[in-house]
């Protein structure tokens, strides 16, 4: 039905009313005593947000543009970078640190498991030289569902001295994250994710130790410069014209946040990917992701039942009920569905969603007790 | 009075109607059949807008992330960059030029002047090593409001041999520009300017002597790699999550920049920009671009009149009525001020433009016949 589209991608994802009201506007000029207020409380709140007492940058990007951001103001050619891969999103650092021509090592890890904290602590007691200059890592990978733990992970690295870059583009706002305490040097995000704005921003955080890498960096990019956009922080103004529209959107939707409160959000996100988890055994399908500690709080990826298909699910979906869900990416693709819960997202939406991927398996012909998810959703919930 | 400010700025511009309705809805995904739909057309109707056979690319970045995109797919450390500078604007490209560790010589040109084709001429002359491997130039300097002859000058730079990378970002859509016919070899430009929709966006077309050069580039930027563009224009996709809503917003004013047509908008503006020289003379104040062949049709710079301050006719002209114009930039700031034409600008637009500086300046005590402005305007616009 026109107009009825409800996202279950991990982004763009649903924007609020609201936010989409003030992005509707006709932009104001930039450089304006109007605008500049707008920064002020856009930066005083995307603190808050990203628990840090550190600037947090808006750059006018795609959530890659972030990434581009942080490792492009760190690597001069030659450096080694170690890489926590759990999936696509993992191999991006990767392919953003080769192009700097930094000389990238990976551990990786099968589909749907994460990083095991005494692999890198093995792996980094081995480098005595202390060659590793940088450790790439991700929270919530968006392509698998899974999720590392970032605490554990960061204070190792820290114990042996490499620098902490964290790919936070799904997990800012949907789980927890405290850069500050759990010693994250660069953390990245985007707008299109938790942050309920549509796509166009991505925010960085640098602590003091980054800061010193960067010192050392020869070529930091002219459009990722964390120098010009630390200026303009502290002038509550911009390096370049931004997307003035999506930047009051976000102001609007961080007084969102802030009301709900970031602890509550998180809480939100946790309760509905676990209510999602365990409706989708209840139906009878198997996760990606097999425990629930290693689960994102962002997506959730799922195999489909056998004889039935991805691109099935996916067009019924779409066509009998309006949600969009994601397919798998690259090797993955047809091979699992992934389903976001990112964002601006009720306990409605999921027990309709959840409602709807009954109904679209029952017409697909899966074999399985109907209502057995939505009441597992619905009780779980309650919990 | 609330949401009547009209700006008249080099960006951002005013966006109509029909845009903001698109650039309001609530975002769809970027993977999707319709959103491929949509970019299918963007990027033919880019080619037209563009007058170039050769795919133009959408970075989602400010028009700033173009230059870079330029430069970052073209320099090695060490190549010899020759920068034509007409003010602030030409200065960035050699700052996006020495942040890739190129060596960069200037021929720079007093406010308000232009380059003289025959001193780039004498100097490619003298490179008879052929050392200097691009040149970059500015086709509408918006801190002076100063244009070039892009078409004399790139037909110099090609006899010589080096790539010629034009800043088009307040030009295209406003002037003439033909990069396949003038051997322009990298074009870009920003959303926020003719194009009429907010900022966000920035565009960039190579032709095949640019390639040639990308090929040999060491480390071409991630996340303005062309051929992961080149790619993505081909399956009429982007590389990244772009910025949507600006997209589908580009698509609708796209259409009505064909429906006027490409020809008939750049005559729109230099009209305007033509009509506005002749009120500012009339009502005696000084331009600084002095001949109209030298004369941007996207921004005029205008000097006060004696005893009159910059700051107090811009907070004028705000004030009573609503009107936004620029002050100078650097150097500049609070010397002159700016009056951009840009995108959608009706002939009213202008009568009421110079009437609200008339009556600013009579507010502010300046000493001239009131009504000699608009009575100009209004006659030039008969023309």
């Amino acid at each position: 039905m026109q107009d009825k589209t409800f996202l279950m991608i991990p982004g763009p994802t649903p924007v609020p009313e609201s936010v989409m009201l003030e992005v509707a506007k006709h932009p104001i000029g930039h450089r304006s005593s109007e605008f500049s207020k707008i920064l002020e409380n856009v930066y005083q709140n995307l603190k808050y947000v990203f628990r840090t007492k550190n600037d947090v940058f808006v750059y006018t990007a795609s959530g890659t543009g972030a990434m581009c951001a942080a490792l492009e103001n760190l690597i001069n050619e030659g450096d080694h970078v170690l890489s926590l891969v759990l999936g696509n999103f993992g191999n991006r650092w990767v392919k953003i640190a080769q192009s700097r021509g930094a000389i990238v090592e990976k551990i990786e890890v099968e589909t749907g498991a994460v990083i095991d904290p005494e692999v890198l602590r093995k792996r980094l007691a081995e480098d005595t030289e202390k060659k590793i200059k940088i450790v790439t890592l991700t929270q919530s990978e968006t392509s698998t569902g899974a999720a590392n733990d970032i605490k554990t992970l960061c204070s190792i690295i820290r114990e042996h001295g490499a620098l902490s870059v964290v790919d936070g583009v799904t997990s800012v706002c949907a789980m927890e994250c405290h850069p500050d305490e759990w010693d994250i040097d660069v953390l990245v995000s985007g707008s299109q994710k938790g942050f309920m704005i549509p796509p166009g921003l991505a925010f960085l955080t640098a602590n003091e130790r980054a800061w010193k890498v960067y010192e050392e960096c020869k070529h930091p990019s002219f459009y990722w410069d964390w120098k010009a956009y630390k200026k303009s922080v502290n002038e509550n103004s911009t390096p370049f014209t931004p997307a003035v529209n999506l930047i009051t959107g976000l102001d609007k939707a961080l007084e969102m946040i802030k009301k709900e409160g970031i602890d509550e959000m998180n809480a939100r996100h946790k309760r509905h990917c676990l209510a999602l988890r365990k409706a989708i055994k209840a139906i009878g399908l198997e996760l990606v992701v097999k425990e629930d500690k290693n689960a994102s709080c962002a997506i959730t990826s799922i195999l489909p039942p056998e004889g039935i298909s991805v691109p099935d699910i996916r067009s019924t979906m779409k066509k009998d009920f309006d949600i969009v869900v994601a397919n798998g990416q690259n090797a993955l693709k047809d091979k699992i569905f992934r389903m976001g819960t990112l964002g601006f997202v009720c306990d409605r939406d999921l027990i309709s969603a959840i409602g709807a991927l009954e109904a679209t398996l029952y017409k697909l012909g899966y074999n399985f007790e109907l209502g057995k998810g939505v009441a597992t959703v619905i009780k779980e919930l309650k919990e």
